[in-house]
């Protein structure tokens, strides 16, 4: 395994009525004047906008609203955050939502440590070098993993970019995670951040690091949980077992435990980022076309016992009288079929996405340079991709 | 899956020459005036007691020794470590070694905090109530998962007692795991800090809650790492590979992940406790002998899904003509003969242990209640597995 540091502080509230001790967790963290950040108002729908504002009125705890954050969160969102908090002098941000309220959160915590525009933070022109507001989160959502970790990833509208900004001082203070809170998430939704956790597996189990046993094993039994369950939940969305072990998968699946010890890849994000920054289609749904495409793409000599292992140990191919490279290649295809199951689509035509931005979507797709790990990708080899997607 | 709370703050710095930055490391948490903790004096043969002592003295961090620390670590250390703490003004303890040094100085950093007798934290006859002194780690030894939890298990002479200590305070600040602080491990010693990590990981597995998927598809990889790796470390102490994933599965044993969600067992450690309490037998040689005979024991009809899961998933059982009870049994078959593999006994009469003291044993072993949630043991069940351990 190669060097690493390990460090999961952000506390996880996890269950059934966790919810109810949120004041002392925000007045732990110093909190008394909160901004409360919310997406497109099923929070209002489901009762949790109401339970959180009355535990906030019920301890006295100040606080004043953003909504209408949108999927593939925009940067004038994390403005408009900032603004609020300096206008009122707020000194704590409860994210209530899924991966795209919590990462324009992470962008507000960030963004008010700063003079400039906090969209620097995107495009690499600034660093992190104060400390960051304090960000909770009540999670709705099964997908991003952005409940406990390090990431950030907002769009511009005007630049059509969409763009990830890390740093170990973004990761929430703590997250309540109440599975029942996921059960009225729409199935297409649901199927949606499913694909997301599989697709956050993948670009860290398909990796050059080949020493790296364990991360691999612990992947794989993410990954058969999600399996395990995704048909439960998309049968019975008020299923208690399947939907808390899918959450609690969300969040493994990107908490960097998958990580430690080994090179990752994120290639299949990347290209995914730049298709949904121009054409704002679902992140989960982008990568459901993409991923067994790149699966494709990237599958040869040197990739395939990864291959073989994925089709082995994740879907149980049966292996007996097929060569290595069949089973390689039924790994892949059950990947396709799995998504195909949730009702994911698999082509980008489906979005009337067509051939016409390709080529300056993979031009952008590169500009911090070549993409992946497990295999490297060009321009050349992303627009490859990209075309196989359509 | 249960409800639980996951925080995990301890920060590991795992791989090749990451104790270089252990001055920083220890400045960062308020320490200048240190307790290097250790135990019969490996580390001055391996030579991390001059790498330690070294970058020590280059930072001006003052330290004062506690050495001779014991397997099944004794109260009298701990008292003596409170002692030079309290003559020399320390405010930081550096433990250096396996999990006996961890847990002594847990201990140590607990009872600082108090003017009675540190026995009676485990005793239960007090509660640790203010901030115990910062405990930072060096491992030297894959086993205990100490470096990262908040257990310690501490032993008296005079009473024949080892009893645990559990505070989520008493979680190390970091800990530095290089697997080449491993490689001179003797056979005996990796042999059994590998059945300890399988049996911390047994403990978890065998539960009463069904729903917990995702920990225990967690809990298996954690096992076929551990057994994929054995015969390697065992032909080859040097191999980095096998010695870094075999460390990083000790901590994943016990640091808390595998039980979220889930009630864990813990039986067989009461047991082996008061096993070691008289005899003073390796806490891993105990667990070898006891585990598949508590495994036999609780086997029914009851807890037979659970044994063909582990006889099929962890042992790659192969079911075909062979019935349900068959499978269980094989599982627990080869599991004994994995121990058996590794040089561990498989009868507490090689250790010339005989029947005489039994009886005190299983009584002991239920001093504050029956034990063990998989199946509950009373002293009459505990009786009956240590008579089969014969």
């Amino acid at each position: 395994m190669l060097n690493f540091t390990m460090s999961l502080p952000t506390e996880v509230f996890f269950g059934r009525d966790m919810i109810n001790n949120l004041p002392d967790h925000i007045k732990k963290h110093g909190g008394n004047r909160v901004l409360l950040a919310y997406g497109g108002g099923s929070i209002k729908r489901n009762g949790i906008y109401d339970k959180i504002t009355s535990l906030l009125n019920q301890n006295g705890i100040f606080f004043k609203e953003l909504s209408g954050i949108k999927p593939n969160p925009r940067i004038s969102s994390v403005r408009e955050g900032i603004r609020i908090i300096r206008e009122n002098d707020l000194n704590f941000i409860l994210a209530a939502g899924g991966g795209s309220v919590i990462d324009a959160c992470k962008g507000i915590a960030a963004g008010w440590t700063y003079d400039g525009d906090p969209w620097d933070f995107y495009l690499r022109k600034t660093k992190l070098e104060k400390k960051p507001l304090p960000v909770g989160v009540v999670l709705t959502l099964a997908a991003t993993g952005s409940e406990t970790n390090w990431g950030s990833i907002v769009s511009d509208d005007i630049t059509e970019r969409k763009l990830p900004f890390r740093h170990e001082l973004l990761r929430p203070k703590f997250a309540v995670l109440d599975p029942v809170y996921t059960f009225s998430v729409p199935k297409y939704h649901t199927a949606a951040g499913i694909t997301d956790i599989m697709a956050h597996v993948f670009e860290q189990y398909f990796s050059p690091t080949k020493e790296a046993y364990l991360p691999d094993r612990m992947a794989e039994a993410i990954m058969k949980t999600v399996i395990h369950y995704a048909p439960k939940v998309m049968e019975n969305p008020e299923d208690y077992e399947a939907r808390s072990n899918i959450l609690f998968a969300g969040t493994l699946a990107l908490n960097q435990i998958l990580t430690y010890g080994k090179i990752t890849d994120w290639s299949t994000h990347m290209i995914e980022h730049e298709v949904s920054a121009v054409y704002d289609i679902s992140h989960g749904a982008g990568l459901a076309v993409i991923f067994p495409n790149w699966m494709k793409y990237v599958l040869d000599e040197e990739t395939q016992p990864k291959f073989i292992g994925f089709a082995k140990n994740v879907w149980d191919v049966n292996t007996t009288g097929k060569s290595s490279l069949d089973v390689a290649n039924e790994g892949i295809e059950r990947t396709r079929e799995f998504f195909d199951f949730l009702g994911m689509p698999s082509s980008l035509s489906e979005f009337k996405i067509d051939s016409s931005r390709l080529e300056e979507m993979a031009e952008k797709a590169v500009i911090f340079g070549d993409l992946g790990n497990f295999k490297r990708l060009g321009k050349n080899e992303v627009l490859q991709i990209l075309k196989m997607s359509l």
